[in-house]
């Protein structure tokens, strides 16, 4: 593979640069006849969309998203599915001062190593704004699967920096701008405008889920559906770490502690006692909700001078000014719900080719 | 792709189950023009082999290698290595009660529901006996990596279920059935007896690293480096979580902590100061070692009863006798190893494929 | 693969449909550093261009292509490339008739087989206006591998329908509609304003080449070489027939006559006597010319009524108006060199990634 | 892709050389619960077998092939299934003279320029032997297409060298080893034993079929149906053209003579009054049979001399002695049956994974 395409048989194509003309996708291998519009996928990208609050990067994007392809009078044709999306508010002039030198933590030094160019231009193509055609994607797949199968997908951020978030409600996600299943983010917002004003950036943790799930979907060796969920979120920016169920905590658990058991339930269905697994044995899923966990980064770009070197090789201290996120962990929650919808309906195609019924 | 080959470019499809016949890969692409033997391979599954100490699985397997083809007057030829490995010790008997059963945390159920048949002999397709040609195939990479770019992959255990292990020096690796970077390993056979003697198994966290490595490997979205070392990581049985560099410590570091401060260095090269980003930018690799952790569950075959079901729905209490291990993690360090290399080395031919000079 | 990328490490993903907004393609995987611009894309859509002669369809298309990512400054910079191509002379009246029946020949009865829906405007998908950005990504082939290796590409007609095309030089094909390699061609002038007249169409044979090929491109078993052209040349619309070298005259050769012989020629090379193979043996390329030659059917949307079917099953006869090429093959020439310049790269890059020096 | 794995969802990984200790696939994706067992396969491998005849090679080889995993108590069971056959009647010292010269026509030059080393025994991996494993492959898919959708494959020969071989029926074709659908094979015979004597070989042309097609197969743009049969029968060792319905015969046809008209059949699906298009209309199957032809080269390895180069550049005569076939299109049919059933079975699945009823 080339490196841009997300999945096989459900393949998105990713393209585009943060200050060029446009992003987009295009989406390989869509089943027919599922009815799509804009406004299915729209929803989604204003969840991910830059400048919705105090806390978040101020570049005004309306992210507007344009189907090119694959859909005839309201219906998905079965045909590539182009989603195109302008960018619209470039100033390529903040970025002047990192062209010719790479900030520490950041992207540029490795493009720089692997390309011998890069455009340095809003980070180029390893800004975080190119995972907004994952989202618009992510909307396609949500919506075949949600028809289809009931699955529904949720996230919701589980750490700030150093505050641990204990959840509360699910309900509570979609009220603040920090996708937090609390009721209360006084103390979330207290804590970004303390790191805003140190210029610093922060980490955090995430949490995505999955519920209705099918069960049966993986391949046992290599292409397991927790590989492919640990390639799909360790594939977006600024990802450091994956869990499946219980993670690292399994490290110091029991056997006897850690297997789920398993008691008789509806239809012939197992009801699993506990959920340690996350939702996957054997790298297949059993029809319990997947559960993963990310660990976020802090961001590269912040007003703290850092020492570092230029193309020249040369010593030189850089601040990052412009617009950028404090927390990229903010924004990511519907990034992390489109990516692991992606790679379920990938596997739900793949276990539909083998299906023998 | 249909699930079972690792890689793209150095393409490695495993077949095999743990009572079947054989065991095997072929590794299509291997470039050619490589001294290759037998005896390149061998160490490594000597390594991986199971019945080497009290702490693991009692089969008695020879994991002898055989090579079928892509080899010619000791070098490869450019065409496919097909790797076999005979099972010698299989008894099946061993298996018969968990044929209609599920044991809990165990792959069982989810294969029962993917395919609705299953090899219930010595785990069938799900077995860790399936990683033998993984770590074969890893040698195969290693050699190349090695020879072309000095690249070294060297793991270790560093914590054994409730100890963490203090790293002491990798040359004490070699020394112990644990793969632990320590001397002294009584407390870590202490531990293993009990848990033995109590019929239970346990988890363990493993570090793997790759020194000497060429910058610029990894595609920067999707198919990241980081990207593809996690679903390598993931894809192995048992594994529930990966980390890349700092991991999920990044969630509580700050970005002017987190980014790796870059000085001049040797041939225009940059000295890093740190290495919490373990060596992987934007999804490239920087040059720097990659630093890579991972968590292993306590393996779900045990002496103690769990409730479950069976293959008609009704309740079962179930205890899984033969010959298993304890803590899959202790022989896991070669096959991480592998994994890395058999990652770096597709990677390393992609970057070839695009190079300009 | 979901079907609409061409190649894996130079991947061509086509979307569009002949009456939607825009048609399109996203290379992923162009090596960074190659100067790239519009003006060395736009010279090859114009040959390929609808409405430029009194033989082709009228339909007026400038198809001006926009890159909308993977260059900057000027350059390559190994992200994906999206080229974009906005549609503006849809008459979607013109369908009308052919929405619920199925012309004889056509696509429209199998796409509604497959999908169970189908965009008949201008036949949607199975346009030969999807050709356009095989032709834009082939020009970015054929200037990395012009500037790289001093490949060159280029075909022409050797037979329009009962009509057999003598071979007097390549300097004649940019000088007529026809791609025909020939001074004076009053003869295919007059044989298609009969064929116009009758309201019929006609079939085609072309023929392509590669000079200064490298040698050693092509897997031997399964993607060889030449089954990747034959791959490329037969997923084109309308072509039916596909040989390499001597193709099906080889029937009738005896192994002494067909088998190129080798004499010492220059820098240890040898220099072939004849070209029988067509630059390819055992599916790899031998660094002689390649020589592909195709068939192509005559098109299927006529003026003469055709007795079929409609989506209820019920008798009907079809008159396709609107505007059509009478002979797809005249247009098909730039295709053809673009599709070969495509699967040469391809596998150029991939000889590169094993590269042992 | 590395090369040697033919199709993705149904994929074949083909490993061996001709005079190695064994040949075989792997073949990943096979649907689970289908009865297999070497019986199944057997029988084709037999019908390709060397050494059956006085018309083709007399190496003797039994091809016996061993099922190493993916069958369970005679059931796939979804998982990898590996076939193996040792290689018996190796006879290196036959190919000593051509280790350092290189055949005109033959793979050795090729070769030589791609890989820098190649195993001459017997033609290394560009041998014909290497169809074995495709053959054995075939034979799973032609199992399960049969049972789950009565898809039988046939093929026979229609030209060998000078004579055409003018049908009457399906009936005689396993009656001779020529394959040929005709009574009376004695001018066949005669014609192969006057080859024989003259120490030269000849080409053939060859018909495969397949019937009660399911419709919808194949993408339709890039990978058609039609674009992979392409694929996989060029991708066969001597195949130098592929037609697909009349093939280049529809260059003199007109769009009136050529496109298949359709009239009410059976439930709802037409009745076609012709198959001028083979089968396949806009790269899909619309489930009329396909009809496919190939050209087969004469085979390079002759006892008459040629004038060649050795790897010093240096002229030399070469006559190749040893065990030949005069005319490979002898034993290709079976080869051809399983390609073209591997290619649908790939199809079937696709369409199956898209499928939203």
């Amino acid at each position: 593979m080339a490196g841009n395409t997300l999945g096989t048989l459900f393949a998105v194509t990713n393209f585009g640069e943060s200050h060029g003309p446009a992003i987009g996708c295009v989406i390989d291998g869509c089943p027919p006849g599922m009815a799509l519009a804009e406004s299915d996928i729209q929803p989604e990208l204003d969840r991910r969309r830059p400048g919705s609050s105090a806390f978040v990067t101020q570049r005004q994007e309306a992210d507007r998203v344009e189907i090119l392809s694959g859909v005839y009078q309201g219906q998905t044709t079965g045909t590539p599915i182009c989603l195109l999306i302008r960018n619209t508010d470039q100033r390529s002039k903040d970025y002047s001062d990192i062209a010719q030198a790479f900030r520490p933590g950041h992207a540029d030094y490795a493009y720089y190593r692997k390309y011998g160019i890069r455009d340095p231009r809003g980070g180029g193509r390893s800004s975080a704004r190119l995972t907004a055609p994952t989202v618009a994607a992510g909307a396609v797949a949500r919506k075949w699967l949600r028809e289809r199968h009931g699955t529904q997908f949720q996230g919701c951020m589980t750490q700030l920096g150093e505050l641990p978030i204990a959840f509360e409600s699910w309900d509570y996600v979609a009220q603040n701008p920090f996708f937090a299943p609390v009721a209360d983010t006084a103390a979330l917002e207290n804590y970004m405008r303390a790191l805003r004003k140190s210029g610093d950036s922060c980490g955090a943790r995430l949490r995505v889920t999955a519920r209705n799930m099918p069960a049966g979907l993986g391949e046992p060796l290599y292409d397991r559906l927790d590989a492919d969920i640990a390639h799909a979120m360790m594939g977006l920016n600024a990802v450091k770490g994956v869990e499946i169920g219980d993670g690292f905590a399994c490290v110091t658990q029991k056997g006897s502690e850690h297997g789920d058991a398993m008691f008789p339930g509806e239809a012939g269905r197992p009801r699993f006692a506990s959920n340690h697994a996350g939702g996957i044995l054997g790298g297949i899923s059993t029809g319990q909700d997947l559960e993963v966990s990310v660990a976020i980064k802090p961001t590269s770009s912040i007003l703290i001078p850092r020492p570092s070197i230029n193309t020249a090789g040369e010593a030189v201290e850089l601040i990052t000014k412009g617009r950028h996120d404090p927390c990229v962990g903010i924004r990511a929650t519907p990034i992390l719900e489109a990516l692991l919808a992606l790679v379920v309906m990938d596997h739900a195609m793949h276990q539909q080719a083998r299906a023998t019924a």
